[in-house]
């Protein structure tokens, strides 16, 4: 008799955009007629820009010319798209950094490969993620067994690093000794971003415990300020303990293109293997379990990494920061604490009067007729905030934070 | 201390391609100037149809207008390419099966869904696979953990079901109870296609024990004989036992586009849950670990189903069978047992004179020049065998074929 991944069961989240879903049907249904605007949503909403258009028509293009016509990428005899591989080399070349291409993984975006990465590990690894922190990590930890039961608002077998206001939302390495460390940075939901001696701390701490760093990099172009790592590899040292995930998402407005990459460094050793090891390992996983990304994506990706291409994502990136500080200066304005939304496109919202997650929530939606996503959401040390996005048109985003000026009775 | 997997040990595959292309490059390294053709090779060469590429542009150009453009297909509030979901219910309903958009699951093509569709059943659930059969079902339950060790050819703990010439390459169902049955129909490397009554003894099989057949198939259309089933959901009672995973990679060229479609029937019931708990589960398996197919891809697909993409792919698919058809005739003629390459786009080529599948890959290559792929690569029972595949410009297949004929001594 077939039987059910026992795990799913103890899966809590799921119900959060239901939820929310639920409740902001419930007020539209009560009150007919008045709009309901969305800040919570972490979905890009501009355009693709002109270079990068050009690039994926050419993709286009080429599968339809017998010459040119491209199919698997890993087929006999191919290696993918050079020119990807060779520009995101350059990428990281650019900041003084050095990879082959043996070393760089084209994927359809970061979140496959943020869950996906764990099937090259050993199952009794203990796994570390930020508190509060984008679900994915946890729910692929939950599903692939590495925790316990949900108790108390927490999974056994799983370390939380907490992230609140006296770090400055930005974790430290835990004291206990983990094996497989997330880190989101820029961080999702609270915007907040380690400087180079906080990710150095969790280095350290990798090399030391023979730990792996998974570092999930999707907001990194979000950075404005100089002073900040983008890549976990600026790090000195880094090479021999972490894996980093990137994304065109929301860098490039690729959510609905899809495409990313994985760097799964030649240096990176665990249990005393040799090096490239870890890489082979990898790139094993995905020769068996993923036909490549779409190579009209792929010609997409190297347009957004052409010189005009980088010029267009930065001003689009402007464009949703434009947002976030529309909405941090105005919020701030109100006397609400806001954090975030400097270096990324999250705002973190303290909520008033000590209300909860779902409390303000609700106080948002009927005062305000603006949607947020409760903070408890992202994790048990979100209670008490709200997360707002910079992503929306922003004459939408005007119109919702007026509406929050004028109508929320603080 | 971080550790790896240590199933991967487990893994035998992964030389074979790895093989053959070292044996090439000494064969060309020793034979300066002689030209080498591939008949081994399982990826499509022909331009996409006018109507995909029409419709591809068309989703390149909804990302670029602030009106059209979409991100993430799972977002809240929205629900991926209605439209797609659509043309997919009406591809079933033209073979009179029923079902609704809730359980069809867009993906990227099918191997990533084959692989991962593991993860929503039990760790101890015992697997069945054809022997021989596409390595990917094998490679990813070994990775997952579900067999034992590789003793005397084969795995501890995995149920291999023979093809062979006494039983058409068709399996039978296993005499003992396997929980999760992969069946690939047509099958690769074999060419071979089952009847009504041989995919109904396996659906009879299911449901008696309360096992789960997926079911590949990615080389549906290619079956002419239309008294096939091109569907394991034409059987009575299959939507209570069995996953469908389909694509679009051999049918319209898509091997580089990359898009498919995953079915789990809301009456699939396991351990005896409610209806659609199995759909629920795997549902919340791609809302946590994937992000969607490149949206550009589904309206690639749209196309493809259009009545104009569905006559120009039939057109396609006859191209490679016209191919087939020529290696056949000819290998026939020189006296050589072929097996498949009516239904299917594969060859399976019963070795003259008893020769190992690697002796008449050698032979062959020496001989004349052509490179197949060892049948011994697909499982055990391939051993003997060798598969020829007809993807290729015919001019390049006639030219292979003619080196066989004038070349080959048997």
């Amino acid at each position: 008799m077939a039987t059910i991944n026992k795990n799913f069961k103890k899966l809590q989240r799921g119900y959060l955009f239901g939820e929310i879903a639920r409740r902001t049907k419930e007020f539209v249904e009560k009150n007919p007629g008045v709009e309901v605007m969305k800040l919570g949503v972490g979905d890009t909403t501009e355009p693709l820009s002109p270079t990068i258009i050009k690039g994926l028509k050419k993709g286009v293009e080429k599968l339809a010319n017998v010459k040119t016509y491209t199919g698997y990428q890993d087929a006999e005899g191919k290696e993918g798209n050079q020119e990807l591989l060779n520009s995101l080399v350059n990428f990281y070349k650019e900041k003084k950094i050095s990879f082959n291409k043996q070393e760089i993984f084209v994927n359809d975006g970061a979140k496959t490969d943020l869950a996906n990465i764990q099937s090259i590990f050993g199952l009794d690894n203990i796994v570390a993620i930020s508190d509060p922190v984008y679900p994915a990590y946890l729910d692929a930890t939950v599903i692939a067994g590495r925790t316990g039961k949900f108790m108390n608002g927490k999974y056994e077998g799983l370390v939380y690093m907490k992230c609140n206001e006296q770090n400055g939302f930005v974790p430290v390495p835990p004291k206990q000794k983990v094996d497989i460390i997330y880190l989101c940075n820029p961080n999702n939901p609270t915007g907040s971003v380690a400087t180079k001696k906080q990710l150095k701390a969790f280095v350290d701490y990798a090399i030391k415990n023979k730990a792996v760093i998974i570092f999930d990099a999707a907001y990194a172009q979000y950075i404005s300020d100089k002073s900040f790592p983008k890549s976990i590899y600026e790090i000195k040292g880094a090479k021999k303990c972490a894996i980093e995930i990137n994304s065109f998402s929301k860098w490039s407005g690729f959510t609905g293109v899809r495409l990313g990459w994985t760097v799964v460094p030649m240096d990176l050793v665990i249990e005393n293997t040799q090096k490239g090891k870890v890489n082979s390992l990898w790139n094993r996983r995905q020769g068996t379990m993923f036909n490549g990304a779409s190579n009209i994506a792929q010609e997409g990706a190297v347009a957004a990494l052409s010189p005009a291409g980088k010029r267009e994502s930065k001003k689009m990136v402007g464009y949703y920061m434009n947002n976030a500080t529309i909405i941090k200066k105005n919020l701030s304005k109100l006397g609400l604490k806001v954090f975030g939304g400097q270096n990324a496109p999250y705002l973190w919202i303290k909520n008033p009067n000590n209300l909860s997650s779902w409390e303000f929530f609700d106080k948002l939606l009927n005062e305000a007729h603006v949607v947020g996503t409760p903070g408890i959401g992202f994790g048990m040390e979100g209670e008490g905030y709200l997360r707002l996005t910079s992503y929306g048109h922003t004459k939408d985003i005007e119109k919702a934070v007026k509406s929050i000026r004028e109508n929320l009775k603080l």
